[in-house]
């Protein structure tokens, strides 16, 4: 096959590809679910924190909410403005990281990398200890039991995924519809009921919340400015995966680009709406909200304490009681989509994660057998990783979201700021060399909307940092920083090992000799296939090579040797101390030295066998030697291997699992195409 | 080199082994505590059992407890002469596996076998309780954590023996001098002080005991006949480790077996004794020692309750504490000589251990790479099992040694009895073939003694069995069942596949025709030299395989193969799913399904490096792949390895470790070369 075929192989085969694709692109109406489920599942906890900050001060502070809201909204619109240019730059779907990376540098693109890798992890441990809350909220049984709940939810997820159980656009679709029904369902009705004047106050509308410890009284301009900022902060949670159709522009239906700005139009839209009714509601219901383990702060309309027990229930639970008080079901409706969607925002982490490793790996900045897909170790490594890193979290901070959305804003603006650089100096490149006066206006105003993007992530990402350092964002900066080295370190580890293997003239030398050794153990089959297989090489000397550790069997084997009439000789190596490795070793370094421009080809025999415990019943000192050898220069390892019966087993297993994985991966290619970049060269 | 040479060359290298060994032969005087650490240290916990039993029925039972320690002496002295037929039928060092494989078949070996493995975990257990106990007598601060004292002996231990620290014979010779020194001593200046009338009485003696529930009143005579024979059984842990020594003939200095069956006797003797004295010295004490689980059943003479935080102190403790009264070193010198010979005792597990599993590997009952000596990873998964099997018993029964004792003297019991029937069978045997009249005789004698061995060890064991069975002897039972059948399962494994292997003339006939595949991964030095290699082995058809993924570095490679002028063609296979492994098989056995009576010679490149995480970033699809291509028939697989720098420091490492484990092996020959079966043909 010529060079010439071999192309056109490769062009065919990618043609072939790109048509199976074409039947998989996704209207807009699926696309919107598939990639909402972690934006829009953030109004589950944001609101919440809100609330939350805003209290330290007492119930008065609510006032503020409202703005809080609006300031969130004008983020979020902004930060979706943005990502409608980056989708248009980048129809290939190119993600934060290939934006820092093309634009800004490697540096950038790895400081990218970490802040994804840590908020990979985050979104997991918030999303399913919010969802463990809710599922508290509708079983009382479970209150108290949340650490547990969560981290049986992380591993029946990783179980699954595990498993290679993929969802599919449908999969995504029903919840994240009957969800944003829920929602916008509550929030509509209760709207009306407001309208109507019969909107009944919220359970723990009657509470009063004393100030925290040192926020008595009437407040300074500074504290002030730092609770609005820290509540600012807090609220910006709502943010986290707006990011997600930027990388899946290549899944959209034509026009890619376009269909994806709208429907990110659309995701953000309906997250502002989403998240300003359910503040709206809450002011109106005068829900009161306090940090879960401040919950003495609260107290009764006359002043005494609250009752042993009291449960706080999140806000969307308080609204959903107030709003359906005469229609439970409606109540229930509204936790389960709302624990479902969060579930489904968690998995949405173990599909990226993996993804992402493989991207890393491509270029270098992970471990490269994580490159390579359809590989079920290298994607079981992220999965389990993701899994663990997250279960750790949860514990620690008992499943607390208050807790660990401290941690979780930071790593979502590193990236967002980055990223608007990026673009800013995308379009200044593109300006560069565009002529066309109607291109360079549209370039000029997407770089406009970047730089206003650049300046308002850029101060959220400065107050985030300031406000959560000491409650948690220092944990953020520090695994960030740990990732950002590893990467680094095997970034340059992969470049020494390139440049000591470049190649040479000289390497095409070929070697003078083959000095052919055959391992035998024994005289069966395999030994005895070893030895055809051997022959076939056509070696300039061929010997067969027997450690010695008992006369007896060692005369045996040689009468054996004999009687078969083997015409190969067979040559004793005495070995006093019952060592097999050594004196092989030893051996093949001897001819090597005698004949440096030779080559000694270690003949392994091997037989291959299926079950997992035959495993350590065979070949362990085979699979020693063959390591050790491979230290040994001028020595190459052949292994020959003898398939037994039960070796059947296992070549079926893995023909099953492959076509598995192979399949799993042809479901994926329905949702997360976008996010494997070899689909648009 | 011919058949002949070789044959002669193994002889050479057997007469040099066997010089160096005359060397280290052992004198008697050596020899002594060489083997005698596990059965002299029995003393220090074996009386304290028989006080505890009988104190069941109150002190008044004590009175039984001369008759318990004669009884038990005569055991032992019945075993030592049993033994001493053993070591002249064995001068090679049986050890009971062997007498009883050899005379009564597999399946009692295989038991035999169980038992051992069973007491070398018990052995290391109650060593080390008992050890923990007397640490914590000489240092009070330690009561109450005798189970992490324990644990961390063990561990302690594991590592040394990991480490390859093994003792010499002085390392053995001086504790063990020093203990009996020390309880020989004791006893000796104890009778003294009792013959002047000076003796004092223990701590314990004004202290009642209240019989256990159950035990009040006069007994009956089965009770009686009960409480009498539990109480011996627990004495018989005096005779653990007394087999020692017909292991280890081949160490002693001619005339072997005379030599082994003087200090035999000798040790018999020199522990009867110190049993003994220390059974007199107790009485005449008036020692109180009960159940450390039952201290509620003491009382003080007044008949009041014991003050809280009351310690109870090992026989020997409150023996020396009573003797020693106006010399304190003393006390100490006999507590701290005590613990350091627990832990030797629980050392020659240690070292027994895996020179038992490569013993049972060579007889394909247990893994065959535990069979190789001076292999390092065989050897130290035997200690690490070993370790773990007995922390978990520790951390189970709390460290207490008088619960592990109710587990340890079946399996004791069992081997001794299996041992002297296959002894009886031995002279049996001998006895047919034999005409002269004065060898008859002496054979005649020691089938005798055996016979007699043999009524008397059987006995015990049945009484060990009814009177311990549910106290924890069941445990060892069904531990020791279960050792037999994975045994047993093992040997028949190997001998399936030595079936489905068995040689046959149609495996010498060579491959037809030698398909070589290079796998090209980039153009460097690596794949250049497989090349070359692959070149060299002349191969019917060479091609080198790429398996494409990405187009951009496919074209690329294509381009460098131009360039570069390589001669061998290069094939594309594409891989839609970024997927290495399977396309390579599936073309591997294309080939192959062609041309079934050829070969496809598959030429692996790698990279060897030398750091640990280093192997995280390498390799591991070239290891996959190959593990993968083992499975399919006709497929050779060939490593060429190319060394880069850092592979260095593992190489390095590597011959070190070699180095070391050698050094190791010559001076543990030292002390028990006895139990390598080499030794004598």
């Amino acid at each position: 096959m010529s060079v010439g075929n071999v192309s056109k192989r490769i062009l065919l085969g990618r043609k072939l590809r790109s048509s199976q694709l074409g039947e998989t692109l996704l209207p807009k109406r699926v696309a919107l679910p598939v990639f909402a489920s972690d934006a829009l599942s953030s109004v589950a906890y944001a609101p919440d924190e809100v609330f939350i900050m805003l209290a330290v001060a007492g119930a008065s502070a609510y006032a503020f909410s409202w703005w809080i809201g609006l300031a969130v909204a004008v983020v979020m619109l902004t930060v979706v403005a943005s990502y409608r240019q980056t989708v248009h730059a980048y129809p290939s779907g190119g993600g934060d990281y290939e934006v820092a990376t093309v634009n800004l540098g490697r540096n950038a693109g790895v400081t990218v990398a970490s802040a994804l890798l840590v908020d990979y992890v985050l979104t997991v441990a918030v999303s399913i200890s919010s969802a463990s809350q809710y599922v508290a909220g509708a079983f009382p049984l479970l209150i108290g039991h949340e650490v547990a709940v969560a981290v049986v939810a992380v591993v029946a997820l990783t179980a699954m995924n595990l498993r290679g159980v993929r969802e599919s656009g449908t999969f995504f679709a029903v919840p994240t519809y009957l969800f944003m029904l829920a929602i916008l369902g509550m929030c509509g009705y209760g709207l009306l009921r407001l309208l109507q004047g019969d909107l009944p106050m919220a359970e723990s509308a009657n509470l009063q919340i004393d100030p925290a410890p040192g926020w008595e009284g009437p407040l300074s301009q500074i504290a002030l400015t730092f609770l609005l900022a820290r509540a600012f902060s807090s609220g910006c949670a709502a943010l986290t995966g707006v990011e997600a159709i930027s990388n899946g522009v290549p899944a959209f239906r034509k026009p890619k680009s376009r269909n994806a700005a709208t429907t990110l139009l659309l995701l953000g839209l309906i997250a502002v709406t989403m998240m300003m009714s359910v503040i709206v509601l809450a002011n109106e219901m005068s829900i009161r909200y306090v940090d879960p383990h401040e919950l003495d702060r609260l107290r009764t309309a006359a002043g005494s304490a609250l009752p042993a027990g009291y449960e706080q229930h999140p806000v969307i639970a308080q609204i959903a009681a107030g709003v359906f008080d005469h229609f439970p079901p409606g109540f229930y409706f509204v936790l389960t989509v709302t624990g479902v969607i969060l579930v489904l925002a968690a998995n949405t982490a173990f599909n990226g994660f993996p993804v992402l490793g493989s991207i890393l790996a491509q270029d270098g900045l992970a471990p490269r057998s994580l490159g390579s897909r359809g590989d079920r170790l290298a994607y079981s490594n992220g999965i389990v990783f993701l899994a663990a890193m997250s279960i750790i979290l949860i514990v620690v901070f008992r499943a607390e979201t208050t807790k660990l959305i401290q941690l979780y804003i930071v790593g979502v603006f590193v990236s967002f700021t980055l990223s608007q650089l990026g673009m800013i100096r995308h379009w200044s490149a593109a300006l560069r060399i565009e002529d066309d006066p109607v291109s360079r206006l549209r370039m000029q105003r997407s770089r406009a909307i970047n730089t206003f993007g650049l300046g308002m992530t850029a101060v959220v990402l400065v107050v985030v940092i300031i406000t959560k350092f000491l409650a948690g964002a220092w944990i953020t900066i520090l695994a960030m920083g740990g990732f950002f080295l590893v990467m680094k370190g095997i970034s340059r580890h992969y470049a020494l090992v390139e440049a000591e293997l470049a190649a040479d003239e000289a390497d095409k030398v070929m070697p003078t000799r083959v000095h052919a050794i055959v391992l035998a153990a024994k005289l069966h089959k395999p030994t005895l296939r070893a030895l055809a297989f051997a022959k076939a090489t056509r070696p300039n000397v061929l010997e067969a090579i027997y450690v010695s550790v008992d006369p007896v069997a060692t005369n045996r084997l040689l009468d054996e040797w004999d009687e078969r009439h083997i015409d190969v000789p067979l040559k004793v190596l005495h070995s006093p101390y019952r060592e097999v490795v050594r004196p092989v070793v030893d051996y093949a370094h001897a001819i090597r030295t005698a004949n440096p421009r030779g080559v000694v080809a270690v003949f392994v025999p091997e037989y291959v066998v299926g079950r997992w415990w035959e495993q350590f019943l065979h070949n362990q000192t085979a699979l020693r030697l063959k390591t050790r050898l491979l230290f040994s220069p001028g020595v190459m390892v052949i292994s020959v291997p003898y398939q037994l019966r039960s070796s059947e087993i296992a070549r079926e297993r893995e023909d099953r699992e492959a076509r598995r994985v192979h399949a799993g991966d042809l479901r994926r290619g329905r949702v997360r195409v976008g996010s494997d970049r070899q689909i648009e060269p």
